[in-house]
């Protein structure tokens, strides 16, 4: 029988595609130069330029049935020691390649993770703001997501209200930071207090209570900001990582799972890694491109244009009164919409300004909209005029 | 709480990778051109020459934003095009797009077959012998599977126990053709026999029984073997395919799954896929590699050494006195050991004569034992002596 849960979501529209489909719609009809599509998270800058020389690199000097055959299930061997060598050397912390697990991009990192560490039944706390596949993730492993209503005024944690949800079917706590969609970094502060609660917490349930930190954004952060590592602060730490970001590399599918050292369970839970592999049929990330990261440790594309962008529209959409909480890195933000429906709000700058924002309903907060300035700064520059047009409309000046 | 169901896998040992850390334990001792290790079912001879060159054009042509991008869901468009003409013209079925979902090599695929016309307590029935790993694909979807007995004369499947199987609850039939580990492929006969059966048990049931049809081996058919094409008999098939093997490309993740146009649900299955890819984590096999296969169809590595090695092993071994089926393809054959218990005599293979050859137990065949004869025709040659003192050992000569 086809499945009738997956049948059913097929229905469940996806808001950010669903805009991102009209302003192509529009851009067909009045020109792409004319819409400023800020609606999609896709890396706008290249991936470095010596990606194709190390891939070339690799071709020309492997043996091919070494190079194509089966890695691991781990994920190579070599790899693994490459990336742990890279976490110990940033972060101070003993990782080796028996706390490192090869994954298919963030996505693949956290359907691992909540399989491993959450079982059906079991819920994860998330807080909003927060990314919308989050909640297919999660309910398809049969766990239940909570979420924690955001403090709007920093988008930092609402921690009132985390402790109220905290309770014995809390089995992690689902954190991404820098955040999708606020553009907020979490700081020392608010890291040290969850670590506090969650340590205090486990002792009151008596049992574990991991973080899983989505971390695509670690390296798009913002002169300045303090953005602390979490492993740092929490033993029980599951960092999902992918270089979608970093390297511009969404379509190349991969990333990792690192289990802090200091988790007792930190290797058994990398080796069930494998074992949801067998299951879930994800089975490694390509060998070529896993061979192909390792060679590219501590690179990134050039990342600067999003702080460029996010310096100009926080300045300018601020002079236009609208209320923002300043971002700390990612390529988003999330500015508070002038009327409470920011539904009707992002049908209104799309229809009439051509402007491609995503209400904030399925980010958990509604009465905001996300802008994701992954796009060129001379759009940037150019949607301004559209923004004050909007601006206007509502009053705002 | 760490999941007690894979905590639990983590004890499931598997024999093929006991019996190859066996050998390899053995060839450190006496040199590994000494071990005769027939127990991986790994590719053996390299992809195609033109690969690199290939994945050296398409880094060279393309722009890298949209190359190492996001592809849609379904797999990157033109790629899925490329396919579907190609199954088009090879099977005469009129494929398009719309049937073909990208896939992380044969197991992404069956994971999404399963997800998509399987539902948690519902029962995929599949023939012995089998591949192994079916059973926690299968198990960990919460359904059911139900494994008939095999017939042991042909390796063709046992009718008269499979229809006892079939009930209401049977929701779809795996098959693997050419098989690993006998090595047969299924006769026209007997797909059409299957065909039948199942065509009736619809109408019975009421409800659609699918075929999930498992075919990484499909290019490995040798000299003179009818191979059909299983879709060709029965609407309601989903073609599960990988690349690991016909391009020796098991490590680059690589495949699809294609329903047959004559499915009345083909194109909901097909967006089904990428939703059930959301919950698992899937999301699409690398850029890269997606548009490298696709200018590579119909294309293999130089699968004539499996034959080769097949007519070699078939003929010595059965003049050694083995009671084989002779294999039509792959790189597997599935003597009868000459005594009931099967492990106890690949172990005294292993110790006395470096044969390393993997039990039949866990392909559902107790008294059978698998060859992997995916090693160099030459190593194949001298590993005749060995087989005839462990042909002697057992009285067989």
């Amino acid at each position: 029988m086809l499945s009738p849960k997956y049948k059913e979501m097929l229905g469940m529209k996806s808001v950010i595609r669903e805009m991102s489909a009209k302003a192509h719609k529009i851009g067909e009809e009045i020109g792409f130069e004319n819409v400023f599509d800020y609606s999609l998270g896709n890396p706008s800058v290249p991936a470095p330029e010596k990606v194709n020389d190390v891939i070339k690199k690799i071709l020309d000097n492997s043996e091919p049935l070494a190079l194509h055959g089966y890695s691991e299930g781990h994920g190579i061997l070599s790899v693994r020691e490459k990336i742990a060598g890279y976490l110990k050397e940033t972060y101070g912390l003993p990782y080796t390649y028996n706390h490192v697990f090869m994954a298919s991009g963030a996505a693949g990192a956290l359907a691992h993770a909540f399989r491993a560490v959450v079982c059906p039944g079991e819920e994860i706390i998330t807080f909003a703001p927060f990314f919308p596949e989050y909640r297919p993730y999660v309910e398809t492993t049969g766990a239940a997501l909570k979420v924690i209503p955001a403090d709007t005024t920093s988008f930092q944690i609402n921690f009132e209200a985390f402790e109220k949800e905290l309770n014995e079917k809390t089995a992690a706590i689902l954190i991404n930071t820098p955040n999708n969609p606020s553009g907020i970094v979490y700081s020392t502060e608010t890291i040290q207090k969850l670590a506090d609660i969650l340590k205090k917490a486990q002792e009151k349930y008596g049992h574990d209570i991991y973080i899983i930190s989505d971390e695509p954004y670690r390296e798009i952060v913002f002169d300045g900001v303090d953005a602390p590592c979490v492993s740092k602060f929490y033993d029980n730490t599951i960092m999902c990582y992918s270089y979608s970001k970093s390297l511009s590399f969404p379509g190349e599918r991969i990333g990792y799972v690192a289990v802090n050292p200091a988790c007792k369970d930190a290797e058994t839970i990398i080796h069930m890694c494998v074992q949801i592999s067998r299951g879930i049929g994800h089975n490694c990330p390509a060998s070529l491109i896993q061979l192909t990261v390792a060679e590219l440790l501590g690179e990134t594309s050039d990342l600067k244009v999003y702080e460029t962008n996010a310096n100009i529209l926080y300045e300018e959409l601020t002079r236009l009164g609208f209320s923002i909480v300043k971002p700390g890195g990612t390529f988003y933000m999330f500015p508070k919409a002038p009327i409470e429906d920011a539904n009707e709000f992002c049908n209104t700058a799309l229809e009439k300004y051509n402007l491609v924002l995503v209400p904030g309903d399925s980010f958990g907060c509604p009465g905001f909209f996300r802008i994701s300035y992954c796009v060129e700064t001379e759009k940037v520059k150019r949607s301004i005029a559209a923004f004050e047009k909007l601006a206007a409309e509502y009053g705002l000046i």
